[in-house]
Order: C-alpha cells, then sequence, then structure tokens
C-alpha cells in the first residue's frame, strides 16, 4: 500500500520537471498571469505537452470527437476504468494552478502507481478536459458538458469569441473536427469512477493540506444589456442624458448588496461598453453577473431580484444546477485519506458535469491565501505533493477493487 | 454681396455631390456609426477625398509637418490669409456631421464665392485638421494642438492606441514623418483669421438654423484606476474580496450627482476592465472621466471633489482652459447673419485651440434632436446649405477686407 509520507518524496523529481515544463506556456509578461485560452497557440502548447507526457510513458493516446485529450495505462475497451486529470485552460491571467495542478499529478500519481506496481486490474485513464474555463466562447466545461450530452452540439460550435470567431472555426484551425461533437456514450461506458484533484479556491482546507469535495453549489452566467443613447459627453445636458452606465453602477452596488443579505455570490466581473469613447456618452454597457448559492432556491431568487432592479434585458448564458457528489465514493476517499476534512465549493468543475454520468468524486489541495484565477494562486510545493500521494493512494484502491463489482455505489 | 437664400439654393448640388461620397467612408455596417480614428485606412480615404477635391479646384495642396491638410487658393505665403475648415476623423460609432460638415462646406463655399466672383484680396485656406476626435491615442486635437504648440510633440510621438501601437508609428505606416511634429511659426502667421463651421452638438439654436461661439467650456479627461485583487467569483465570500468594481460603481454614480448638483457635466463613457473574465473578480477597473463646466473654478472643484471621492488613482490626460473666441470677429460674423444667436458649446473644437495664435471663430449649424457623437446625429440638409451660404458670406466679408489692415482686432 502506497504510504503518503514516502510517495510524497519519491513524487518530487516528476513532479517538479513537468511544472518546470508546464509553468511558461501562455505566461503573460505584463501581468505574470495565464492566458491559456481554448484552441490558442498557448492552448495547443499545453495539449503538445500532454500528448508527449503520454507517449514518454507508453500510453496509449486519443484525442475524443469533443477536443478532449486522454492517455490510457490497459485497456480501455475493457471497461471498469479509473479516469483522473482535470484541464489545462485558463481563465484571463489566471494563476498556474487551477487545472494544470490535477493534470501534473495525474501524471506523477500513474509514475507512482508503476513504481509501487500498484496499478491494479483495471484499466486507468488520464484526461485533459476541453475549455474548461470558458474564458473565449462564454460556456465553461465545454469539454466535459459536449461528452455527456449537456451541451447541444450546434450552439457549441456557434459560440463565439470577442473576434467573431466561432467555436467550430477555432477547433477548424486547430486541426479538429467540429462536426465529431456530441454525447460519448463509449467513452462514458467505460468509466467506473472519475477523481479530479483540484487547488482548492478558498481557504476552507485550515490545517489540512488535502480535502474530499461534498458538492457543487449551483451557479450560472448571465448577460445584462442596459441600453441608453450614445451622446456627446461634452454638450449633453446631465438631466437630458439616456446614459446606461449610472443604471449599470446602481445594478453592481445592488448585487453586491443582496448577495452580501443572502449569503451569497454576485460579481460583475467583465463588461464591454459601446462605443468606449472617452467623449461619448455609453450607447450600451453589457455585463456579466456571476452568482452562486449553497441552496438553488436563494440563488434563483436572488437572480430575480437583480434582474428585476436592474431595469437591464437579461440573458441566462449558462447554468449549473447543485452537484451532490458520489455519497459512497465520496467517504471512501475520506476515509482512505485519515479523515480528511470533506467540504462544498463555489466553482464549477469538469468534475461536476462527469458526476451527472459517471460515480465522481474530487481532492482538494490546500489554498494558502484563498486566491485564484488570478497571477497570485498558489499552493504549497509539500501540499501539492501530498495530493499526488493521495490521488496514488486513492488510485490504487480503485484500480485494485475487483473489475467484476461495481464501484463502490 | 452673396445673398443667403440664394446662396443656398446655389450650393445644393455641389454640397450633395461632396456629402455623398463621403457618406460611406468608415461607417460600420452593425452599429450605422463611423469609425474614422486618425491614421487608419477608414481616415486616410477621407484624406484621399481631401486632396481630390483640393486638385479638382486647382487649389495648392500640402500637408503640413502635423500632418493637416490644406488646400489654398491664392498664394498663402503673401500673408493675411483667411482659413475655414474643421475635421474629418470621428469618435467611435460617431456621426456623419461632427467635423465632415464644416469641411465640405468650406469647398461648397468656395465653390460660391468663385460663382460670385467673390474670392477678394487675401488668400483663402480650406484646412482637415488631423486627429481632432482623439478617439485612438487619447488626446483631442492633436493635429491643432501641435500646430500652436500646446502640445508638445515628444509626448505626441510617445502617445499609444489600445493596440500598444505609437503615434509615431501609426504616422509612419500613413506615410508621415513624425519627426516634422512641433508648432508651425510659419503657417500661423500667414493666418488672419480662422472660422470654423461645425453641426452645433445640444439642441441650443431653437429656431435660429445658424449660430455664433461665444466660448467654449473648459473640459479635460482624467484616467481613474480603480485597484482591487483578482480572485474566483465562485469562491471568493463577498467579505473578503478587494473587487474594484462596485468601487467604480459608487464613483459613477458619485459623479453623476455631483455634476447634477453643480450644473456641471461628468461622464465616464469608457471603461477596461482587468483581467475581464465572467467568473474573475477584477483586479483592476480604469475608467475615463470627461467633465466640463462653464467656470474653470466649478470644474476644478468638482473634478477635485470626485476624485476625493472615488478612492482611484487619478491621472489627467488633457485639460482645456475656457476658451472665450475673439470678440470684435464673433461680432462681426453675428452681424453679418443678421443677428444670429451667440452661443457658448461644451464641445472641444480645433477652432479652441486655434484661439490662442488667431483670431479665431466657429458658426454653429442647428442640430434638431441635440445627439451628436452618435450614428443618430442628424442636421436638415435647408440648415446645412444655410450653413455653406453663411459661410461664404462671412468667407467673402473677410476676403475683402484690405490685406494691410489687421482683421477686425
Amino acid at each position: 500500500m502506497i504510504d503518503p509520507e514516502e510517495a510524497s518524496a519519491q513524487a518530487e523529481d516528476g513532479f517538479r520537471r513537468m511544472w518546470a515544463e508546464l509553468l511558461p506556456v501562455g505566461r503573460h509578461g505584463g501581468s505574470g498571469g495565464y492566458r491559456r485560452h481554448a484552441w490558442t497557440a498557448a492552448d495547443a502548447e499545453c495539449r503538445a505537452w500532454f500528448e508527449e507526457q503520454a507517449r514518454a510513458r507508453g500510453l496509449a493516446y486519443e484525442v475524443d470527437g469533443n477536443g478532449n485529450q486522454w492517455a490510457w495505462s490497459g485497456d480501455p475497451a475493457a471497461g471498469g476504468a479509473v479516469v483522473t486529470g482535470s484541464h489545462l485552460d485558463s481563465v484571463p491571467d489566471g494563476g498556474a494552478f487551477d487545472g494544470p495542478l490535477g493534470v501534473v499529478s495525474a501524471f506523477a500519481a500513474l509514475d507512482l502507481l508503476r513504481e509501487h506496481d500498484a496499478t491494479g486490474s483495471r484499466p486507468l485513464g488520464i484526461v485533459n478536459f476541453g475549455d474548461e474555463e470558458g474564458a473565449r466562447f462564454g460556456v465553461a466545461c465545454v469539454g466535459s458538458r459536449l461528452m455527456t450530452g449537456v451541451l447541444d452540439p450546434g450552439r457549441a460550435r456557434a459560440l463565439t469569441d470577442d473576434g467573431g470567431v466561432s467555436l467550430a472555426t477555432a477547433m477548424e484551425r486547430a486541426g479538429r473536427d467540429p462536426s465529431a461533437l456530441g454525447r460519448d456514450e463509449e467513452r462514458l461506458s467505460r468509466i467506473a469512477a472519475f477523481v479530479e484533484l483540484h487547488v482548492e479556491q478558498g481557504r476552507n482546507l485550515g490545517e489540512a493540506p488535502i480535502g474530499v469535495a461534498s458538492a457543487i453549489w449551483p451557479h450560472g452566467r448571465w448577460r445584462f444589456d442596459f441600453h441608453g443613447q450614445a451622446n456627446h459627453a461634452g454638450t449633453t445636458r446631465m438631466e437630458d442624458r439616456r446614459d446606461p452606465m449610472p443604471v449599470f453602477a446602481a445594478a453592481v452596488l445592488d448585487a453586491q448588496e443582496r448577495a452580501r443579505r443572502a449569503g451569497a455570490l454576485a460579481t460583475f466581473g467583465k463588461v464591454a461598453v459601446e462605443p468606449n469613447g472617452t467623449n461619448a456618452i455609453a450607447s450600451r454597457v453589457t455585463a456579466w453577473l456571476d452568482s452562486r448559492a449553497a441552496d438553488p432556491g436563494v440563488l434563483d431568487a436572488l437572480v430575480a431580484e437583480i434582474t428585476r432592479a436592474s431595469g437591464a434585458e437579461v440573458t441566462r448564458e449558462s447554468y449549473t444546477p447543485v452537484v451532490d457528489f458520489d455519497g459512497p465514493l465520496r467517504d471512501r476517499l475520506a476515509g482512505l485519506l485519515g479523515g480528511a476534512p470533506v467540504l462544498p465549493t463555489g466553482a464549477g468543475h469538469d468534475a461536476g458535469i462527469l458526476a451527472s454520468a459517471v460515480p465522481t468524486a474530487m481532492l482538494f489541495v490546500r489554498n494558502p491565501t484563498g486566491v485564484s484565477h488570478s497571477p497570485e494562486e498558489q499552493a504549497e510545493r509539500a501540499d501539492c505533493l501530498a495530493g499526488v500521494a493521495a490521488l496514488a493512494r486513492v488510485l490504487e484502491d480503485l484500480l485494485t477493487d475487483p473489475v467484476s463489482e461495481s464501484l463502490a455505489r
């Protein structure tokens, strides 16, 4: 049985090497943050790195019709597979850990399993889900949503980035065939369990380096269009204006206040102004609301109130219901990790999407500052290595579970 | 003597032809507004049109070291010239009249003067000032400011657009030599009077089709940097955030309220958010304040109060003091036009810059809706033609003023 302390030390060299390889990819010199948006050059570099890791280990490499990358130890067609992984793309000026930590830890855990001759009897898959952050096309978890059929392929193909490039065109330019998008019954049927390791994104683990996820808060994105009339900033009296900027400003303050009172989250983090000229009153302000709450009823009521008070034209762009992770699997992981804390998160993850189709669990690695989606995102090296060891321990346990038995249901 | 009614009718065909030629240039199919930003392809097309108009009339054509275009009837070196004109560039999604009306009217007025054999004894110049709106590089009236020495050439060259392209580079790419920028003593010394015709930008002319400018309000642009900390919108508690968006929002509402109370103008029309991701709390919101008031003291106090209350890091990017147009010239024009109304404006103009160096006046053409800096900007054709006739009448009068006498000082 893999011993966590010993395994941490064994994993260190491999982890450090992989981490150093990924660290410069898509890093912006000015901000120090990552710009690894789906189907860009930086994303292609990340994906090339993934393929290289797979081939260097003699794993069977494949890209599915939805653009997700897979690396297999053992024969996936045998079924009953255990899959781990995360994503390599980033939010604009994101941190180094959100996503890549789960993919690097997956390869490092496989190396540990091999070293301990503990790859068991089931196939092990490592996955890099495409376009998790949705930074470019506005919908998060595109790869896993398509795979599970939660996102309609036609709608996905028609998504456009700020430059008017559709997802279909972006995939084509990256050498993928967008006509192959859609629910992937065959791959889903092979998976007995999915475990995603991810950096924790609050400061909720306290003294524990590793935790297990209980649930993901329901969350969604809404586009608020505040309409006005463009006019000259130097000649239009304040009382004659139809300026959408103060209307937007009032909505920002209103949303903040209501979210506080509801113990929920409401964020306007993305804004687009038309025509966006210094001496022109705006004709339109478009702003995107991200809102989340532990309870779906609270979330629905909050967004309805913010919408009503805003005076904006509001379009729901995405909504993810509450996800309760598989109970037995969650308890099994917490037990294997010596009673690691079990906690919910407000962040969406591919694991949250996969949970609708296969038994799914998540491991969290401690975040010392609680900062995420930022260049300042951090995780201690020791905690990362503890994460690799914990993941290896969990995979060892699941891989040696007899294939003939259903996994912990 | 040119008769206004008769001249309006005579000018119609020529005006209509020139207007139709310019109308499609730089017009955005989606918004219906104009995007004729300095030293872009659309700007080059406007400039080619100007040169064509000059050459078709046998005028001497030149571009000065600051990128302003000139067309001369008579010998400018003789001195004592009367100059008219305006600009052809636009704000983002601007209207068709702001700028081009003054240039088209200048050529149409010259045609009238020739028809009436009333070009007098002084040289007549028609000018297209470069980069009046400052839409691309953030400083307005670049061409006239450089000509009069109000803008430092080194500072001008270093101005950058949103894509990081400097004004120097943009001019070079457009075939201009940016090392030639600077105060143009020679050209200034040739000018006895400058008259700019412009669409009025409020709704202040009422029943009168034409007015004469008394003054330009002092006005300026200030950049407000609201600093915060990027973080995950789904995992950071409302009370743990350093979100600059609500701080910006409060400043927008505060500025609006204070401007109303002061009888002044304050506008946030341009905003840039970093990183501008839907699920990321902003690390920085940058917003530009445009503020104006009839009285400089009121303006200074207003901006100081908005700055203090905002909590932002504030940089003054430009400031134009109050401009009182030449009194005798203003009265002379109002008299020539049968007692046309004399009124101030909150909008900046090249004429406001030129006024510091030469006797300067402005004619306004009625704006029926008061909308400007917008695709919906309008002026009635009859009012435009009345503007051409009024401009021709004024030019006739000034051009026949003996060159040996100083002009109406």
